[in-house]
C-alpha cells in the first residue's frame, strides 16, 4: 500500500505539503509508504532528514492553477499531476492525492483511471458540519451540473458505501434533497429520482429534506445534482468567514467549515482512490488527505463500491 | 389606496395579525386604510378602539395550512383568502397581504390577478441579509421548479425593478448565480442564461456569482432556478438557529435571518401586489408586510414593471 502525493499543488506547495507529510507521519500509526511527486530537489531540501517509508519521484514540471486541464495534461508530461496519474495507473502507487488544478484532477482522472462498471457518473462530495456533532456527506458538489435521476440515485449508493465505510456510520440515512417534504415534491429531476431511491435496497432512504435540513442532522447522506450541491458547498465554506467577521471565528462548530480541518473530497464512482485538496490547503489539509486515502485503501471501499454495481 | 391583509392567515392568527395591525398604525406615517378580512367577531373583539381608517369584511371560512390549494378555494369561497383575491381583482382593495397557505396564495393569484403582459412566469424572492450590511433579492425561491433562459432574464428584470424601487438601491448590480465565474461555466440552464442577462440594456448585470458570494454583497440581485433557490433560502433560514444554538441568537447579523424581522414576500410578474408571509409570522412580520404592501403601492412599481415588458 502506497499513497502518492503531489507535492507541487495548492497555492502553498511543497512547503505546507512537506509540512502536512511530516505531521501525517508523526500522528498517524500505523503509517503508509508515501511517494512525494514533484521537484525533487526543492522538495528534499524542505526535509530536515528524509525518512525511510518515503519515496521521491522527480517531476520538473508544474501545472498552473488556471492552465486549462485538458491543454496542460497533453504538454506537460513531466508535471506532478500527469506523473501522479502514470504512476497510478500503473499501479506503483494506489491512491493519488493533490491539492493542484481542480480540472486538470479531474481530466487526468477521467483519462487514466477507469470508472467503476456500471457507474454512469463519477461524483464529489463535501462533509457539512452538522450542528448536533458529526458530518453529513453532501453529493454532488459540481462535477455534474446537469444530471438524470439515475445519476442521482448512483451518488446515492456511493454516498452511502463513504458514509458506512469511511465516516463509520452504520445503516447511513440518505435522503433526497428537495424543495418539498412530501413525495412528489419538487422539479422534474427530482420527482423522477424518488421512486429510484425509494425503491432501492441498497441504501437506507428517509425521503425528501429541505435546506433547513442541511445542517441539522436529519441525513448522513443528502444527494443532489452538482449545480445546487456546489452553490451549497461554496455558501457553507463562505460561514466559517461569515462567522469570523461577526467575532465568531473561535466557534467550535463554525470552524468545522473551515475548508482546513477536513481536507479533500473524493473522486466517487472511480476504481482507485483519487483525492482533490482546496487550492488554499494548508498542512492539516494535506494530513488529512493522506489519512482519507488511507482509511479508503484500508477499509477497501472501492472493492465494495465495486460489487454494489455488478448487475 | 387601501391594502387587504388576511386576518385568519398564520399560525397565530388572528392574534398576530391584529398586534401587527396595530403596530403598524403606530409606527407608521401616513398610514393606509387596511381592509381586515375575517372572521369579523373574533376579530374585532381583539381591538379595544376600533381605529377609523379599519374596515372590516366578514369571511367566515379558514382555509388551513395543509389544505388542498384549489380544491379549498373552490369549497370555500367564504374564507379569507378566497374573498381577499374577489376583493382585489374587483378593485375594492389595491394590494393583498397573507400568511396563510402559501399554495392557495399562490392559486388564488393565479386564478384573479393577471400576469403583467409578457411575463411567462411570476416569481418569488427573498432578502438575503449581506455581511457588509443590507440585502440582497434572490429569486426565484420556489414558484419555479424548472426555468428556462427567458425565466431567468425575466426574474433578473423584475428583481432589478423591486431593488431599485423598493429596496431604493440605484442601478443594483444584478448577478447569475452559478458554479463558476467565468462566461461559459455552470449547467445547460446558466449557460443559456447568461448571454440574455448580458445582452439586455434594462439591468445592471456584472456577471456570474458563486456560492461564496451570496451572503458577501457582491450583488444587489441574484438569479437562480427556483430549486436552488428554495434550497437556499431555507437553508439561510436555518442560520439563525444554528447561530442561537451557539449561543450567537443575539447577533445583530444573524438575527436579520430570522423570518419575523423581514416579513413577507411579494410575487413579481402579477398585476397588482400579492404579499405571502412565513406561517410562523408574528405582529412584526404583520407589520412590515403592509408597510411592504404600502411600499409597492407608493412607489408604483406595478406600473414601471408594466412597463419594461411592453414590446
Amino acid at each position: 500500500m502506497r499513497i502518492g502525493i503531489d507535492m507541487m499543488g495548492g497555492d502553498y506547495a511543497p512547503q505546507e505539503a512537506v509540512k502536512g507529510v511530516l505531521q501525517y507521519l508523526q500522528s498517524s500509526s500505523p503509517v503508509v509508504p508515501l511517494t512525494l511527486i514533484g521537484d525533487e530537489q526543492p522538495v528534499r531540501s524542505l526535509f530536515q532528514d528524509i525518512p525511510e517509508i518515503l519515496r521521491f519521484v522527480h517531476a520538473p514540471e508544474i501545472i498552473g492553477m488556471n492552465e486549462h486541464a485538458t491543454r496542460a495534461l497533453k504538454e506537460k508530461p513531466e508535471s506532478s499531476i500527469a506523473k501522479g496519474f502514470k504512476l497510478l495507473a500503473a499501479g506503483e502507487i494506489d491512491a493519488f492525492v493533490s491539492a493542484g488544478n481542480t480540472g486538470a484532477m479531474m481530466v487526468g482522472t477521467f483519462y487514466n483511471i477507469k470508472s467503476i462498471e456500471g457507474v454512469l457518473r463519477p461524483t464529489i462530495s463535501t462533509l457539512m458540519p452538522q450542528i448536533n456533532g458529526g458530518y453529513s456527506l453532501i453529493l454532488d458538489v459540481g462535477l455534474n451540473a446537469d444530471c438524470k435521476a439515475e445519476n442521482l440515485f448512483q451518488f446515492a449508493v456511493l454516498g452511502s458505501l463513504y458514509a458506512q465505510h469511511i465516516l463509520k456510520i452504520e445503516d447511513p440515512r440518505v435522503a433526497l434533497l428537495n424543495i418539498g417534504e412530501e413525495e412528489g415534491k419538487g422539479n422534474l429531476l427530482a420527482q423522477a429520482a424518488y421512486p429510484l431511491l425509494k425503491a432501492s435496497p441498497q441504501i437506507h432512504f428517509i425521503g425528501n429534506i429541505e435546506g433547513r435540513d442541511i445542517l441539522t442532522g436529519k441525513a448522513d447522506v443528502m444527494v443532489t445534482e452538482g449545480f445546487t450541491g456546489n452553490v451549497l458547498l461554496k455558501m457553507a465554506e463562505s460561514l466559517y468567514d461569515v462567522a469570523t467577521h461577526r467575532g465568531f471565528g473561535e466557534d467550535e462548530y463554525f470552524q468545522r467549515f473551515h475548508y482546513e480541518n477536513y481536507g479533500g473530497t473524493p473522486i466517487l464512482g472511480v476504481s482507485k482512490p483519487v483525492i482533490i485538496g482546496h487550492g488554499i490547503s494548508g498542512a492539516a489539509a494535506f494530513r488529512n488527505m493522506i489519512v482519507l486515502a488511507q482509511k479508503m485503501l484500508e477499509s477497501d471501499l472501492l472493492s465494495k463500491m465495486k460489487a454494489s454495481f455488478v448487475i
